[in-house]
């Protein structure tokens, strides 16, 4: 028998990224394909951006210094010859000549700089030029924004709208990404029945977490295998892990990790390979009764069976474990919402507590309301925006306190100050409830 | 010919919500297909939850008043006659007798709380109580949580993980979306060439459009058709728009939208059908030339062609549209990060800036780093995080003033201390260029 100790947070993080290993399948995708993808490789500019010199105004490309002295007492006088169609062969102008010339439209040979519209005037044929260009005035240089080469985007970023942009101004329009990492759920508890159920006998209830879970891996572009339900029956559970483990990148289990007379969850856990459990217990709060474990090369979790815990360390836990499969080394920024809190909460030291919280806006501050219910009530987790974290060092939070709330946000929108905060749902529980919190 | 006047941007936002009409198509999915879906109706619970009395610890169900008065010095005696096991039927229990039952196990007919293990001891077949429960202490009553015929989400939801497992704790294990809405996106340009396009000639540059607003809308749940591109000649640009409009419930144009003489895309809008444009101009920078048409009940967008622009306007307007066909009347909340400007920032009056910045960490705190670029350059656009907002009736930031950056964050994630805040977006510009803002 191993001797499992809790881990602090960090300790859990760092361990995940020292011990699991990156996908190894990865897979080719167009442009139009590529969105929430993440790069298994460095990708360098094909080519020079932009791949000609461009005008950045509506204006006459000239020669800069045909053009010096230029004022609107004293004007240059060029020669007009033409303009410049966009998408096409720019030409060349001699000195003293000036071609008109549309933003974005190639700089024709000769010119150096733009003047634009607003600066000259034709007369006839003539161009009078009222104010003299700098040499690349109102001119991008081919390679000026990337040039040939370049390092554009890194293996382990994950391929948002504008990176795509990117690819598409580089010239490359098909990128080599890991491929969908494949997470099996299976839910366990003798009281857990599949969410589907209709008529719930007495002492039943339907499974929660295969859903959510499920959603929150599909969010960051995982294929979920939803395992259903097991009994906590060793031999079935055993048997049901082992079939899914097969066809999985990454096993969790959700419920039958608390303490208890029929917690198997870490026997199946040591039976799936070696080298078994890494961490059995997390000083977080909930959440604290998490397993960690590996087999093979594959990370298998145990979570909570509580929804609100099991979210909570999906959150903290989890997404870290699935970004390890991808490789990423880097993530975007945490869209943390600042608030006050509107009461003060105490915390265990050595413990990092999570608060879940409701935004409210009042007097044109947002404040972060904490959502108390009993352990098992489903309903505050939708009811709460997200969670205040009560780091482990501190003793608490005081009332009025500028705090991080990390929002259950799974996709970014915006708010602006006339719309409801209340999110759409319905069932807000009342004023603060005075029970201990999850 | 109609009058047109720039608008401001939250008159342009009502317009909006009073314009455009929602979906008509709907259709019923599974809770493992309804991740970010929105709902098209509103949601009750089809039954209590939880279903039956539960207690929320380890202990024994008890009636309160056999254990009132007791003490360590003073327990209470009580037989011990069996154990609750999870997902089963309770049973009943007589006066003076107890049961052990597990956390979110049934409680028993006759028991009204539950002593914790930790203030009882097992002697044989007897019970001593050392600490009195109150009626109702450690139980959920059935219907605490939520309440048969309860409203619990709102149409015009998006269905988060969360909301997914309070459906499946009510019995709703199917719901009624709205269908995903058909997007078309056509970009317009002479010098613009689809983004494959392998070898450019001169003065063409590849579509970039396309697959930044293609990504942006699939990251909003919309299916979407890339109409390709099409070159500034009307009798094709009508034809290509028409066939695409026929098809979808949204129709998007980039480019050709700046004045100019070969901007076709306000006739190819009023060709479409009534009431043609509504809006032409926006007092924002970038994306003053944004168009705001409607044909029949459909919205018809003209966006900026220049690829930053498209994408703020995006952000500010057209998330909005796609939003008012899901009848979202709310939204989640928007993911700001608070940072320190870095630099003074001025602005024109009466006018909303969009200023890009990157974020840097310095001494512990964010700071966002405004990125100049000339008008042309698209690596600005992946090298920043998001944007500042300078609102209109203001005359700019100044440094060190806190500011909220609108992060081009398509997913949520977190950041900690330890972590790069670079992005994976490897070509940073260098120290802040003097060249204007897009």
């Amino acid at each position: 028998m191993k001797f499992f100790q809790v881990h602090e947070t960090r300790e859990v993080i760092r361990l995940i990224e020292e011990t699991y290993a990156s996908l190894e399948r990865t897979e080719e995708v167009s442009l139009y394909q590529a969105f929430g993808r993440v790069l298994a490789e460095d990708i360098h500019a094909a080519e020079d951006v932009p791949g000609f010199d461009r005008s950045t105004v509506d204006g006459y490309a000239v020669r800069a210094q045909d053009t010096f002295g230029a004022s609107d007492s004293m004007p240059s006088f060029l020669d007009l010859t033409g303009s410049i169609e966009m998408g096409k062969e720019a030409g060349s102008i001699a000195p003293a000549k000036a071609k008109y010339i549309p933003t974005g439209g190639m700089m024709p040979e000769g010119a150096d700089a733009v003047v634009m519209v607003e600066h000259a005037e034709e007369v006839g044929s003539l161009l009078n030029v009222y104010k003299q260009a700098a040499p690349g005035e109102n001119v991008i240089r081919k390679g000026e924004d990337l040039q040939e080469g370049q390092l554009v985007l890194r293996r382990g970023h994950r391929l948002e709208p504008q990176d795509l942009g990117v690819l598409a101004a580089v010239g490359v329009s098909r990128v080599k990404v890991f491929a969908k990492p494949i997470v099996g759920i299976l839910s366990t508890g003798d009281e857990i029945v599949p969410p589907e159920t209709k008529h719930l006998k007495p002492g039943e209830i339907r499974d929660i977490n295969t859903v959510t879970l499920g959603a929150a891996l599909q969010s960051m572009g995982a294929e979920v295998i939803y395992g259903g339900t097991v009994k906590d029956e060793f031999g079935e559970y055993l048997q049901r892990a082992q079939d899914l483990f097969e066809k999985v990148d990454l096993l969790i289990m959700s419920g039958g990790s608390s303490v208890g007379t029929r917690d198997y969850t870490v026997q199946v856990m040591e039976a799936l390979g070696e080298p078994g459990v890494l961490v059995h217990g997390i000083s977080i709060k909930p959440g604290k009764p998490t397993i960690l474990a590996k087999a093979g090369r594959k990370p298998v979790i145990g979570l909570p069976g509580h929804p609100v815990s099991a979210l909570v360390v999906f959150d903290l836990i989890v997404r870290r474990i699935v970004n390890r499969l991808f490789d990423r080394t880097s993530h975007p920024f945490d869209p943390r919402i600042r608030a006050r809190l509107s009461r003060n909460l105490a915390s265990a030291p050595g413990r990092s507590d999570y608060v879940r919280v409701r935004l409210e806006k009042r007097d044109g501050e947002v404040w972060a309301v904490p959502v108390f219910g009993k352990s098992g009530l489903i309903s505050t987790l939708a009811g709460s925006h997200g969670v205040v974290e009560i780091p482990a060092p501190n003793e608490g939070l005081l009332q009025g306190e500028w705090v991080n709330v990390n929002c259950f946000v799974w996709e970014r929108g915006i708010v602006s100050e006339e719309e409801d905060l209340s999110g759409g749902y319905a069932a807000q529980r009342g004023p603060e409830e005075t029970s201990g919190c999850c």
